[in-house]
């Protein structure tokens, strides 16, 4: 192991995140809060409770000069060696989403909205993780700042810490970049967009923010939440809208998915719903297309495989989705008036697209759905959107991989002299790819089945635990049952709480980085 | 294709058939069912309503004549080829399975015990494969010759109709009869024992017929059933302690699980619980090592990893499901007194081993244990016990398999050149074993998530739709609540029921055959 430059790129990290936290700072500076009372229901037994509003503030100031100060520190000592193995890019991908969390956290226990600190951790977790989960009952007594650094911890991780920190790190000639690149998203579909790692970052990045930007001005300029529905009108003030229409963007941009005003997006205007649904479809596609797009290679676009197969999973899913919903009338809504044509399309696409992406916003308590719809989104928690984008899940990509790998090995079973042809996005598929796909997709049921077993423990009944454990690992948020969307996962214990914050992980950094920290051999010296 | 050779083999099955169904007609004369009155209220709409008693004589004689006719037929066209291509063997072997079904089901339509051809389908199916899921829900109607075919299909079932067949037909030189028995059971634990084909399966058979009679006799000499009990005094008889004994037997040895009394195996005496119990865990064990046994090869036993695997499997499942009951006291079980430790202990013991070697027998509804309980249960279903025994699932091996091939994948990713020196019963563990698994497991997943796709049409909540499934493609039977071991899948529609009759036949035969059997290009001339 080179600790010295794990220690140093690490470090870079830590400054980063102390640069970062200066955006909830400035939120929290925005809006007064160190003026509040300290009588927040919430707030109780946090570590600030009795500094008043002052603690808004210290809350991240203290996080920044840690950050800043020991980030520094860890720059001293000069390594030998300057580049690093694969197996310390696994590990070191895995340390530094962890220390990203174990500090991100600690905003929220300093200013109370989120006091005991394995909460919190499960909180930014699954920020960082785009998962969306959270364990906060009440969001409405959340304070500003705390609500903006958990949506912009969503648009932090959609991207990938790492994919962030090429762009400042100079590149080795020996690929250690790519190393690290390719354990933080080893989908078969990441690759070089253009020679250089660094140059191919900038560019993702670019897209990542570009999009970003014409959402929040679609979100900013068009009507967002209907302030004046009486179930909110108290709690949520129109004065925040464009506070409103960022965390809106940072939670769908990075396919995240908390919430910050009660029932998630119920009373979002249908004209932000529609918005909404589609910027999600547009971040859960291979962020490579939009760059194949801005160099006028549409038909390379249009040839994707991938893409198609997410289209018709899309659509087939909606189509399925709206027809149950129109045929249940009033079963699936809270309300007495049965669902018009308007909303059950509506709801099937806002749903499908923020299931399929793994985002987890709702504008209906899909609990209450009828059992196909619910196993559609069940089967879409699986899938998960387009490999290279900012969606968790297995990804469409690898479905596509072993349909067509299971079709090879019963062709070759039938006639052991088959020479397959099978193609993937133009080049010949190989033995290799599907097998890694095979391998990655047993894991992923092993893992979920031993994950409910530990759940089980603290049960809230087989489905909502299995659909906890689908809703981490796919970094979706909401599940069904007792974690359903209009719930939260506080009623976990803790052991539940760390187990499924592992989950995320875990699920983010598609399974291997987290299993390699986690090896003894890993750490063995040589 | 071979149509008249694949004819050929297809009439001496049902021949075969016909010969077995010789069985349960002697039963109901024995019993004088033909003495019956027509009054039976299960028997309305059956189409030997207004028979009277003989027509539970003809519901055997009536398909006895045809099969045997038609059997005949079939062995007059001579075929060119006296050999079958893998494709075919596969195409085979899915088709003797399915044809055995068809016919199988028509006792039950005549003699009205189960009216509906659907139905009765799925009983049988459920009884060849091992299953014992089943759609009767007053088993108190049921005669007593449809019970004993019910659960002399299990035995038949168990080993392999194929396997049988092998001992009778020639073996040719081309290796046709090991495509037969590779597609009949194909885990990596199957091989060839002794050199000849036929000679392995007459000593698997010997085996499994000699356990069967010690079970038997163990059952037949000891106390068997509670028959004073005052739940069941009245319908069921200690005269026909000799028949349980019987229908007891073949529902362990094949691992099958239909029940004939009501509540499974709640009104069996603890001796009998505890014997049972025992025949189940060996029936689960891959009968090869009894070969060895027999041979005097206990050092090679007791090296067999997958035995290994299997009984720590087995002895921490009951640790922990026996702890859960034990902590739970009372909130087990429908009575108001808590389980003692012995019937803690008891009932563990009993529904692991029915669980793992998925059969699906119990002795108290295990819908009401705790949820800890109930996972380990699901865990087990995916499981199955060992290959080469008479159960179903994913098979120990294979389980051992996958975890060796995900250790061997994440090294090679450490190290690209890391050479695996894995191994698995002795022989060095291949690549292509491993990915092979992993398609197997991949392909699992696959259909589960398929059939909950079709089944949540006709929804009964979630958990019931995915343990059906499960019970089904891993042959155990009973799942959780709407399809818990004390109800029946009758409340199904029929769409639903002959797409589990299928996933019952896609698990006993693993998969391949019946996908081969229904692809286009196997029909295709060449």
């Amino acid at each position: 192991m080179n600790y010295k430059l794990l220690g140093k790129i690490l470090g870079k990290i830590m400054i980063l995140e102390g640069i970062l936290m200066i955006a909830p700072l400035v939120v929290s500076l925005v809006y007064k809060e160190f003026q509040k009372s300290t009588v927040v229901s919430h707030g109780i037994g946090g570590v600030g409770a009795e500094y008043g509003g002052i603690k808004y503030v210290l809350a991240f100031l203290i996080p920044i000069v840690i950050l800043v100060v020991v980030g520094f520190l860890l720059q001293i000592p000069k390594p030998k060696r300057t580049s690093l193995y694969q197996k310390e890019g696994f590990a070191l991908v895995a340390l530094v989403w962890i220390v990203m969390a174990l500090f991100g956290a600690i905003p929220f226990v300093i200013n109370g909205d989120i006091p005991n600190y394995i909460d919190a951790c499960f909180e930014i977790t699954s920020g960082f993780t785009t998962t969306g989960a959270s364990v906060i009952d009440d969001i409405t007594a959340i304070s500003h700042s705390s609500l903006f650094w958990r949506s912009f911890s969503h648009w932090i991780g959609g991207m990938g810490i790492l994919v962030f920190v090429l762009i400042f790190i100079p590149e080795s000639k020996d690929g250690s970049a790519m190393h690290l690149l390719r354990a933080e998203s080893p989908g078969p579909q990441v690759g070089k967009i253009v020679s250089k790692m660094r140059a191919t970052a900038r560019i993702l990045y670019l897209i990542y923010l570009g999009l970003s930007v014409i959402e929040f001005l679609v979100l900013a300029i068009g009507p967002l939440i209907k302030y004046n529905d009486p179930n909110i009108a108290e709690i949520v003030s129109s004065k925040d809208k464009l506070f409103h229409a960022l965390l809106t963007t940072f939670g769908s941009a990075g396919t995240g998915g908390f919430g910050f005003i009660p029932n998630s997006m119920e009373y979002f205007t249908p004209f932000a719903q529609y918005a909404i649904a589609i910027f999600l479809l547009l971040f859960g596609c291979n962020f490579s297309l939009y760059f194949l797009i801005l160099i006028g290679k549409i038909k390379d676009v249009l040839r994707s495989e991938e893409l198609k197969t997410y289209v018709v999973m899309v659509v087939v899913a909606i189509g399925i989705v709206f027809t149950s919903l129109l045929a249940n009338g009033t079963l699936v809504t809270s309300q007495d008036t049965p669902l018009t044509w308007e909303e059950s399309f509506r709801h099937a696409l806002f749903q499908v697209a923020s299931i399929i992406t793994t985002t987890g916003f709702s504008t209906q308590d899909f609990n209450l759905w009828p059992q196909i719809a619910k196993v559609v989104l069940v089967i879409l928690m699986f899938t998960g959107a387009m490999a290279g984008s900012t969606a968790g899940g297995i990804k469409t990509s690898r479905i596509v991989i072993a349909f067509k790998g299971i079709y090879i090995k019963i062709r070759k079973l039938l006639n052991p002299r088959y020479v397959p042809k099978s193609k993937f996005e133009g080049k010949s598929l190989e033995e290799k790819t599907t097998n890694d796909v095979f391998a990655f997709i047993t894991l992923y049921l092993f893992i979920i089945l031993g994950v409910i077993f530990v759940l089980s423990f603290d049960g809230h009944g087989f489905f909502s635990d299995f659909s906890a454990t689908l809703a981490c690992i796919s970094n979706i948020g909401p599940g069904f049952d007792a974690v359903g969307p209009y719930s939260s996962f506080s009623d976990y214990n803790y052991l539940s709480k760390i187990i499924l914050t592992l989950t995320m992980l875990v699920g983010r950094l598609e399974i291997l980085p987290v299993l390699i920290l986690f090896s003894p051999r890993t750490w063995k010296r040589r």
